[in-house]
Parts: C-alpha cells; sequence; structure tokens
C-alpha cells in the first residue's frame, strides 16, 4: 500500500469514527509531514483526495477542516431543523442510492469553471446548450418533436405556468384533474382564470397523464386519444405535465399526448427534479408554434428562474449520456423497493387492503382507524392521508426516501399507529 | 523545486500555450509516471492540482481532459452565440477580476457535499439558514429590521413579484417611474393591475431609490421622506427595489425607505446578482407584518425557485464575511473604473457632453450623431441609447465589464462610430 493511501485511510478512519468530529481542525500540510515522516507532496495528495470524497474542505488562509457529519450528528441536526421524521413515506425525497452525487458534483463543477458564461446573465428562455440537448432528450424518450426554439426552461412547473399564463390571458377557463395541485390552480386562479375541476370543455385543460391522482393512475391510452381529438375539435390547449412518465412499468410507456396530437395544441412539460434530485429545480416546456411566437415577440417581459450553473451542469450531464442511465436505474430501483414494501405490508397488516399503485411507485392502504390523522407525523412516519371517514382511513405511501433496510421497521411503525 | 511542481509547470505550459488544445487529452497516469520518470502519486498530485486549478477535469473511466479554454479558442466560442461585441457597455455582465471565483466555487463545494440535504426538496419561503443570515445582514447594511419568517428568496426579482401580485390582488393601480423595468411592468399587467407611471396615488408604487433610471439618478433624501409620508398617509404599499444602493459613493448611503417608515407599507426588495455574478439568480424580499401573514397562510400556493445549492453556497458565503469584503472591493473597483472612463472619453471625445452617472457607475455621453443606433453594436460595441433625436444621441455607458486596459480601446471605438 503507498503512502499516501495510509495516510488517507487513517484520517478518513478518524473522522468517520468521530475522532475529529464535524468541524475539526487537521493538522497543517508541514505538521502533517513531520507528524505521519512523509513528504508534504504525499500529505497534499491524501489532503486532495480526503477533500474530494466529501471528508475534509479547505479554508484557504487557514487550514482544513472536518466536512464529514457522522449518522450520529446528522441526526441531531435533523432534530432541530423539523420533528424527527424516522420514516419518509410522503414520496418528496430522493433514496441517497439512486443517485450519483459524485457523478453531478463532477458536472456542477464543470460549469463552475466556465467562468467566461457565469459573468453575464443568462438567457432569458433558458441557455441554448441545454435546450438543444432536451430537443433531443424528449424526441428520443417521448417522441415529442420540437426544436430548441420552442422550449422554455423555467425553475420548477409554476415558474413555467407563469410564462404560460401571461401568454394565454384570453381564454377564460382552465380545468384540473382534482384539487391536490394548489400551486397551478391557486396560480391560474391569480391571473383571473375561472379555475374548473374535471371539466372537458374547459379553454385550457391540465392534465399529468402518467400520474393522474395521488394514486399513481396512468391514463389509459383510449381516454388519451379521446382527450387529444375533443381538445382539438373545441380549440381547447392541453397542458400535458409529463411528471413521473419514465417510472412506467411498461417496456413502452403509453404515448405522450403530445405525440399524439402532433403538437398543435398541447404544452408539453417536463421535469428532472424526480430523476436527479429534488433540490434541483429545472423543468422545461414545450410550447405551440403559435405560442412560441407569441414567447418570441414578448420575450423581453421574461426572466430565466433556473440558475446558469445547474442549467449547464444539467447539459453536460444529459450529453455525458448519464440522465438516461440514470432514469433506468431509478426506475428499477423504485419500482422494486414498492413491491417490496407492498409484500412487507400485506404480511404485517393482514387483514387491510393493500395494493401497488398502477405506476408501481406507491402502495394504496386502507384500514380501520379511530386515531387522529395527526398521529403519524407525530409517530415519525410522513405521509398522505388521502381520505379518511366513517372509521376507515386511506394512506398513500411512497417508500422511495426510505432505505430497503429500513422497510420492515417502517411497516412496523405504521402497524403501531394504526393499533391493528 | 519538487518533481511534483516541475509536472505542474510543464503540462500548465503546454495547456496555456495550446499545445495541448481544450478537450485534448492528457496521458494516464501510468503513461505519464513512465514518461516524466516519477511515481504515480507524484503525477496524481499535479493532475489533481490542475485539476483544481481548472486547467483540466478528470472523467471518470475515461481519463484527463483539459478544459481550459485559451483566450483565442474563448473568442471562437463568443462569436459563435453572439455578434462579437468588444465592448460591452450594457452592465450587463460582470468584470472577471471584480469577483474570486475559486471563492465561489468553495462555497458550492461545499454546499453539493450536504447531500443529505440536497436530497429534498427546498422550502418554498427559501431556505431558513439563507434567510437568517439576510436578515442580519440587511440590518448591518440597510438597517432594514425584520426577521427570517419575514423573508421569502426567489430567483429574481420577477419572481419575488409573482408572490407580491398573488398576494395584492385586490389593489387596484400600481405606478412605476418610467417604462424601462417592462418586466416588472407587463407581470402587474398580466395579474389585471392598471399600471401607470409616475403616479403617486397609486394603490401599490414601485421604485428603485438608489437607481431610480438608467442615468443612475439617487433618489435625494427629501424625496424618500415625503414618498414614505405620503404612501402612509393612502395606506399605499411601496416595492422598494434597493438595486445598487451598495455602490453608492457616499460614505453614508441614503437610509432606505423600508427603515424611514418603520417597515408597516413598505416591501424590501434585494438581490445578489450585482454585487456577486449576474448568472446567480438569487434575490430576496422583505414583507410587511401584514403580508408575511397573509405568505404564511398561503404558503402551499408557491414553490421556491431559486435552486438550494446555490442557496446553500451563499449562506455560507455571506457567513464566511466574504459579502461584505466583496462588495467594498466591487463598489471601489467598478467606480475608479466608471471615474477613469470618464476622463479617457472628456480627452478623446472633446466637444461632447460627458459626465459621470449620480451613482457614479456610468458615463453619460452626449454627442451629435447622423448614423443609425444600430451601428455601435455593429462595430462591437453594446451599450444602451438612452435617447436620439435631432440629431444628437444619448448613451448610457457601463464600463464595469470592460478590463481597465482596454477603456482607451473603447473610447476609440465610440470615436469611430460618433464619426467625431
Amino acid at each position: 500500500m503507498s503512502k499516501y493511501r495510509e495516510i488517507y485511510d487513517y484520517i478518513k478512519n478518524e473522522i468517520v469514527t468521530g475522532q475529529v468530529g464535524y468541524g475539526g481542525r487537521l493538522p497543517s500540510v508541514r505538521k502533517a509531514s513531520a507528524l505521519f515522516s512523509v513528504s508534504r507532496t504525499t500529505v497534499q495528495s491524501a489532503y486532495f483526495a480526503l477533500s474530494e470524497d466529501g471528508y475534509i474542505i479547505s479554508e484557504p488562509q487557514s487550514g482544513y477542516y472536518v466536512s464529514y457529519k457522522s449518522p450520529a450528528a446528522q441526526g441531531e441536526i435533523g432534530k432541530k431543523e423539523a420533528a424527527k421524521i424516522l420514516f419518509d413515506l410522503s414520496g418528496t425525497r430522493a433514496d441517497p442510492e439512486s443517485f450519483d452525487f459524485r457523478e453531478w458534483q463532477r458536472h456542477m463543477r464543470y460549469a463552475l469553471r466556465q467562468t467566461d458564461r457565469l459573468l453575464s446573465y443568462g438567457e432569458p428562455q433558458g441557455e441554448a446548450q441545454l435546450r438543444e440537448a432536451v430537443s433531443q432528450y424528449i424526441l428520443e424518450k417521448r417522441n415529442v418533436a420540437a426544436g430548441p426554439e420552442r422550449i422554455v426552461i423555467g425553475a420548477g412547473v409554476q415558474s413555467l405556468l407563469h410564462v404560460l399564463c401571461a401568454l394565454t390571458r384570453e381564454r377564460g377557463s382552465v380545468s384540473f384533474p382534482d384539487r391536490s395541485f394548489v400551486q397551478g390552480s391557486a396560480l391560474f386562479e391569480s391571473y383571473g382564470f375561472d379555475v374548473r375541476y374535471r371539466f372537458k370543455d374547459a379553454d385550457i385543460i391540465y392534465v399529468s397523464p402518467s400520474h393522474m391522482t395521488r394514486w399513481g393512475d396512468v391514463m389509459p391510452n383510449r381516454r388519451r386519444i379521446e382527450l387529444v381529438r375533443h381538445s382539438a375539435a373545441r380549440g381547447s390547449l392541453v397542458i400535458e405535465d409529463d411528471y413521473e412518465s419514465d417510472f412506467q412499468y411498461n417496456s413502452r410507456p403509453a404515448p405522450s399526448l403530445y405525440a399524439l396530437s402532433g403538437g398543435e395544441n398541447v404544452v408539453y412539460i417536463g421535469s428532472f427534479s424526480r430523476l436527479l434530485l429534488p433540490s434541483i429545480r429545472i423543468s422545461f416546456m414545450v410550447l405551440t408554434p403559435r405560442l412560441a411566437r407569441l414567447y418570441a415577440e414578448n420575450i423581453r417581459k421574461f426572466s430565466q428562474t433556473a440558475g446558469k450553473t445547474e442549467q449547464l451542469a444539467l447539459c453536460s450531464y444529459i450529453r455525458s449520456g448519464r440522465l438516461m442511465a440514470q432514469i433506468r436505474k431509478t426506475r428499477r430501483f423504485y419500482t422494486a423497493k414498492a413491491k417490496i414494501f407492498c409484500g412487507i405490508l400485506k404480511k404485517r397488516l393482514a387483514g387491510c387492503k393493500i395494493e401497488l399503485s398502477e405506476n408501481l411507485l406507491q402502495v394504496i392502504l386502507e384500514a380501520p382507524f379511530s386515531g387522529r390523522a395527526e398521529d403519524f407525523e407525530k409517530s415519525g412516519i410522513r405521509l398522505f392521508v388521502e381520505k379518511y371517514e366513517n372509521g376507515r382511513i386511506t394512506l398513500v405511501l411512497s417508500p422511495s426516501a426510505v432505505c430497503q433496510g429500513s422497510l420492515e421497521d417502517a411497516a412496523n411503525a405504521l402497524h403501531g399507529v394504526l393499533k391493528l
């Protein structure tokens, strides 16, 4: 074993076992070189590698500090920030194992090095490079054929809907599938739209065909065709939020409304938060040719919300081919976990109605219950209560953020609250 | 000189002189170790250092590649992206010398290492840590006293105005100082507001007291007090966009409207794009107590637009004390440059009316002219044409993005287009 590796392992061990805690200072290179009787170069290499691997951080003119938090320390921080959630079944967190952080960090570092580009404001529509990459990606993936000039980037779906609302103000009514997407319905409302639910004759129809309800229902192909025909005949605009289409279990996912319609009256929206990291706030929409012209004419009115650094990093990530690999990995990973969790629950909570959602990502549980809906959160379980009436409760459980080894414990915790 | 340093310098020289071009592959560690007759550890240290310094990038399972672009190559890329702008006097770009990229990259790397936090969506209002840091910063800097619960983070001023529009829909009219802030006026318009200009009896009054016009006028204290009194008496809401207050030349900048009013009817807005990098899209607003309550009640309707990674990095940056140092540095740097440029122009363009703007960041030039306004851009000069009539043209010139050594050339280029 090389000297450098020896020092790396020694310090890493000190850190991981908590001998040197979070924020603790490491000996200077000079000191460590004397301490370990090696050259300064060797110490430097070890420090570089430790910093690359996230164990330490170098503060210029100051020294090296431990940046690694032991799981115990992390627990402590978590406690302060919120009620301690032991099992997050709400589906709003990602499993660390599903995402290769090192890979993402590499693309971010690459973006941060493009200093010349970072010195100026971004393009209002989103970086041209990224729009180009997205254009190829959605063609390949969802048969959505649209050039980069029709793609608008934004920080989350809400930012994109702001642009859309400003472009479609003459349209009076908008329909949502249900009341769960408050950020969308409230926004249309504040722009003066008449917000309706499941109203097929609305001027704008918002749907997420791959995740229609919290239950994860997928819109059948027959209904997709109906919707496309009806809206084309009426001249209404369909907003297709293709949320979670990548997670469909069929080898061939259902066709996008955009592809079925030819794209004349469908605005296609996609997002990377679920595939990569919830904290990466980059979404995109494909405007119809008419709306794209309108957007171009009014471009001075809009500013870009997505950060330039993350846009450049995402572009590099897509181009490297990692996105497709990540999709395959995440799909396998999350559907397998939901299946396992469903099996565990069926064994542990015999007598309840338990089934896997249509998109294979969630478990729907219906059980007799006499407690209060808040009891779950109080017991450290975060989840969605879909319905609670007449002594029966329906829960939507997304195990994606719970590591596989803890699924058993999550089932036990649920069992405890349900008092079965 | 150590072996490691020798290799570092050798390769750096190869890259900088263009012997190995952008994207070019370096020999593998094994190969280089044989080539230079040194240990692999030594090569590794040199590669680590080169990658830390932005000359090369490591692609896992592939190798090391040159990530440095020679100025010549950068020029080529710039050409493709836009008409070749030789002198950007529009004030929308930052001078690379004004910002310490290494420092920012360090804070970003630190944020990217907080993997546990990046696995979840951000807080809709913005990360609590950052709001805490901003709260302290604005108290110290502008005497704006407000706790983090009243601060909302967003990606740019427009994102914040979206929130504000949704919260103040009952207010019918809004006043802007002039027509230059299209992104603001168009937004209020699309929410159904009656948009007026310089209308002191509007329900909402938008002002940027430290940069009232493109000319960089600063609102005098007397008018600040008048505005605060008048709006309080009428019950109208003032939106104070404190854009560029940090660049004021007085040792004591004019007091914020927020501080003058006590904050009951003033929403204070600030941004970091100008101080740090235009590509960092993080702004914040301080809501009035009443609006903050309304926001909290409606929080489910809003999503966060600013990226979590950049929020965490900015928080760490502010806490390290770097922000204050950066403000002082940028102010000195930009005002000195504007002054020098003004002097050069006065010498080179004798006979024109040339003066420094009130905020000391821009030069206002008035000259006889018979060409077309586009001639400047065609000659590689980007600038704002404030007025062009009766054979006289008024230009607003922000030399901030032009490096000091090129100010002379910029003046010559202007001289050429003006045909004096």
